[in-house]
């Protein structure tokens, strides 16, 4: 039987722990290294959702051979600063690092640079790859689509993925990194409301009568959950598909929704090498100073401190470094026995 | 004394007028022309606050000399398909017209074109834009910081603006355009709603009270307007302004509240060369696929159809096309004292 309780396990032995397992599912080392650093360094940050809640599940999906260890991306087409690449249904997150890394090189050759990728799996979290391009001195966007899991503003059936889109700039030695879904609470999410017998903080989406709710069993039971900004984020995530599938050549959020599993989803990301700007110079100084102006509003809600997106996540990064990273134990003594 | 009625104006006749008082306010032919017909064609497809309801105030704006009818963007840097473009202050539709051209060239050029302009002024729609391009065959991403005019999340003053954002594709010989502001409503759509003694659909704001609401009126009063999806569009308005910031080596969002008027504003523009990419024989197929897949959900809402963005904007424009441009008349006569 396991404990039920919460332990903290140190970031270098999570990692280990990872490499191992996905040194024995077929990962070559390079690939080992890269997706367990990955899955840690999401844990670290406090992204659990798709760090140590999600190794077992990615593990899975390696043995189920719907995410191929062996795979990486090839080129498909290219011209000047745009490429299009293939992800052979590869893992996600070696796939997408490698696109971060190219599309820096693309930036570092044209001042710009846009890679499409298509037949990818899931990225884990996308912010990782946010994290990366900013703190190497690039301007950084990024999106990918997913399986439909939310209704168009109007109706009933989910048609659209929540497709998460990153917008990352560096500051100091850091990032500032917006990584949001197009929900404006992820399922898991509202699991969680749910678990803890809590209302959602604003509406989620739809009870069975078709009245907006905070009362996250209620969506549960739906699964009609909200686009942020009702008919704006259903728009938006329409666009990113639309862009994703066009730019990458690959599958659309229908396409990938017919198959029943999520798998071989579109990818875009666009960098901008910020040290060629005429003003690269001035650049660190003025992010900071917008980043005072954001602080110093008068606050106005229930916490005391506005936060820039990616703010949290040093705090927390900080903390589960010196204290390790909190797992539950039944979820970690499932890691270990795979 | 005006008459306070609606009436309707040819669109031909709109852009004659436009175009003559442009002329005598120091515009060049060419610039006349495309001002004029930017805010006619605003004003065809139903944009009526960044077309004719517009005109008297931009017309100010060059009065004032806060708007330079003479001047035209300077390139301050290029680096493969990257540029940084100054826009001199001159009029922000002609500095956004030649920003999309020009990002279109460094698009065929480069396969992706990204140019970056500051100390321009006010675009009207940025839709126009994102049309323009998605119809001569571009994926195309645009936007803009704007004076601050929207509270960060959790803050009770307004340090963001509401950065409209513009996501576009082409679709058959016509376009699928998102132009949105990243607040939930404008200051005028809220302005319409109280004087017509409606709530708004979903909460827009605060009340004095700091408590959410749909009341119009308490939110005019208390200037404090939510961002859509709140936290999210929070940091993505925040995100929106240092990209548009750093890439143009331009003004933030707090550098402008602080001359007290909007101007001199920060814009980035992005396209991608479809034709260039290998599935791009395939791409007007793809799209009517999901957009078919889009309109085939069943419908939960009040609206009897699902709409993409700028599906609408169809149907206006054909009306008005038909019908003549729906004016207040007391708004068209003080165009034609101009």
């Amino acid at each position: 039987m396991f404990s039920s309780g919460e332990i903290r396990v140190n970031y270098q032995v999570m990692e280990k722990v990872f490499n191992d397992i996905l040194l024995r599912h077929s990962f070559n080392e390079d690939k080992a290294t890269m997706c367990a650093r990955i899955f840690a360094d999401n844990s670290l940050d406090g992204v659990y959702t798709h760090g140590v809640n999600r190794f077992a599940r990615f593990i899975q999906m390696v043995v189920e051979k719907r995410v191929l260890p062996e795979e990486a991306p090839t080129k498909i087409s290219g011209f000047g600063g745009m490429e299009q690449w293939d992800g052979n249904l590869g893992p996600g997150p070696s796939n997408a690092i490698f696109c971060t890394e190219r599309v820096m090189q693309l930036a570092d050759e044209n001042g710009v640079g846009c890679a499409a990728l298509a037949n990818t799996n899931h990225w884990m979290r996308g912010g990782t790859y946010g994290w990366k391009a900013a703190k190497q001195g690039y301007a950084f966007i990024c999106w990918t689509n997913t399986i439909a899991n939310m209704p168009a503003w109007g109706a009933k059936e989910s048609r659209l993925g929540n497709n998460p889109l990153i917008l990352a700039v560096p500051q100091n030695d850091e990032a500032i990194v917006l990584d949001m879904a197009i929900s404006q609470f992820s399922y898991g999410g509202m699991e969680k409301f749910a678990m803890q017998q809590k209302v959602l903080p604003v509406p989620g989406g739809y009870d069975e009568a078709g009245q907006m709710t905070t009362d996250p069993k209620k969506i549960l039971e739906t699964q009609r959950s909200l686009p942020i900004g009702y008919w704006k984020g259903s728009g938006l995530s329409l666009l990113l598909d639309l862009l994703a599938t066009i730019l990458s050549g690959g599958k659309s959020t229908f396409q990938i929704t017919a198959q029943k599993s999520e798998s071989s989803v579109s990818q875009v990301f666009i960098a901008v090498k910020l040290s060629s700007l005429h003003n690269s110079f001035a650049i660190n100084n003025i992010i900071n100073n917008i980043i005072a102006d954001f602080h110093n509003a008068a606050p106005g809600g229930t916490s005391d401190k506005i936060r820039y997106p990616g703010e949290r996540v040093l705090l927390t990064r900080k903390e589960n470094t010196e204290n390790g990273i909190p797992v539950n134990s039944k979820v970690w003594n499932e890691i270990l026995a795979l």
